[in-house]
């Protein structure tokens, strides 16, 4: 049997790869296969155009080139490593996936939302992920949490504005496909959104055994 | 008054390269300035972008990834090289662009023709060279000029049949475009090349200052 498709977004410091322990367990707990990955990135190539894109750098970065860098890694994600894991019945959990080109290239960034709809339909088509739980927290929070980090990339220098939009457009993409996006509330305590996790876990597990 | 934007074409080993020398030789004697540059690449950003291309790897390139790759690169190039040099009157020479992606990655590559021209379309648009000089010369000769090179690459090393699909490919885009796209003789001696390419120039230059 095919495998399911999860993927985790939010802003930087919102909680995903804490998340994804949680889901890690759940996984184990019911001797599911997974693989575990992320964008941009998961591959050699991909990790590649992601260090590309994240690498703070003097050059402008055109907004065009950033949203065809981020398609190209997901393209080659895609085919080389989400598909041939999911035919082979095996579970692919990846921290980040499509929503957040809607929201940093797009939103953020301003960027074309037919073109983004283009570039979806054409490099990701019908492999969106059967799920999606986003992450969601207070722009203060979220940077609270982050500037407890040691290493800051391209993104988290941004300015407060620029996050804003990230947490709106991820509440807007939950907004618009409300069957796959699903919010959890991760400004609460670490059990508490690992408790809203394995909720929304077990849901959707349910649905997809059929035995609602 | 714009500068005047001009691209050579051609498969590896057809003489673009070498057609340079000429070009600078033919605008250095007009006093006309102008910068050199070149595709994949350009900038810092797309020179990377440009690596990530060509480099031989183990992973299968994904044809999606490398379409995407591709016009990434030159969305930075366009937009922080070419059009500031044109603006400030400069003509810029590129060794390749735009008609090299309908060749390799759509001809050689079986890519779709018309993601490509929407690509095109939005990353380009009216950006389009104001000439493009197709250099011409037989699958076989072009390979027998490379072999005599050192470094070879990803494209170098493919099959002779991928090789005439690129040369039938520039001589398309010619047909296509014959008011844009020139083709020279490259088969000949450097010195006809060289008297081809001048008296394109010429014509091209005498068209441009309107006195035919
Ligand atoms: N619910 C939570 N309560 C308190 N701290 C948290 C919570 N979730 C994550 N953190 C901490 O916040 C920081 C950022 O979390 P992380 O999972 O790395 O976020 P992301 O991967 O979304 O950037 C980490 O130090 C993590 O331990
Ligand atoms: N018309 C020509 N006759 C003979 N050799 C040539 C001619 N044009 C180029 N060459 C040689 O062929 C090789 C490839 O030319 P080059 O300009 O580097 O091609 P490209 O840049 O298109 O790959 C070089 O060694 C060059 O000196
Ligand atoms: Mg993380
Ligand atoms: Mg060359």
């Amino acid at each position: 049997m095919r495998g399911k498709f999860i993927s985790l977004e939010g802003g930087e410091g919102s909680g995903k790869t804490t998340a994804i322990h949680c889901i890690r367990q759940w996984l184990d707990a019911r001797n599911i296969p997974y693989i575990m990955t992320r964008e941009p990135g998961g591959t050699p190539l991909a990790e590649e155009i992601r260090q590309l894109i994240l690498s703070p750098r003097d050059e402008t970065v055109n907004n065009t080139t950033e949203l065809l860098l981020v398609f190209a890694a997901r393209a080659q994600h895609l085919a080389e490593k989400i598909q041939p894991a999911l035919e082979k019945g095996s579970w692919v959990i990846s921290d980040r996936f499509l929503d957040s080109s809607y929201v940093y290239q797009g939103k953020a960034r301003g960027g074309d939302t037919e073109i983004l709809n283009q570039l979806a339909d054409w490099v990701v088509g019908d492999s969106k992920p059967d799920a999606t739980l986003v992450l969601d927290v207070p722009v203060e929070l979220g940077q609270e949490r982050v500037v407890q980090r040691q290493h800051q990339d391209r993104l988290d220098k941004e300015s407060l504005a620029f996050h804003q939009k990230v947490r709106d457009g991820f509440l807007e993409r939950a907004q618009a496909e409300p069957g796959r996006v699903k919010v959890i509330d991760a400004s609460l305590s670490l059990d508490l959104v690992q408790q809203q996790i394995e909720h929304q876990l077990s849901q959707l597990y349910s649905t997809w055994s059929g035995n609602v």
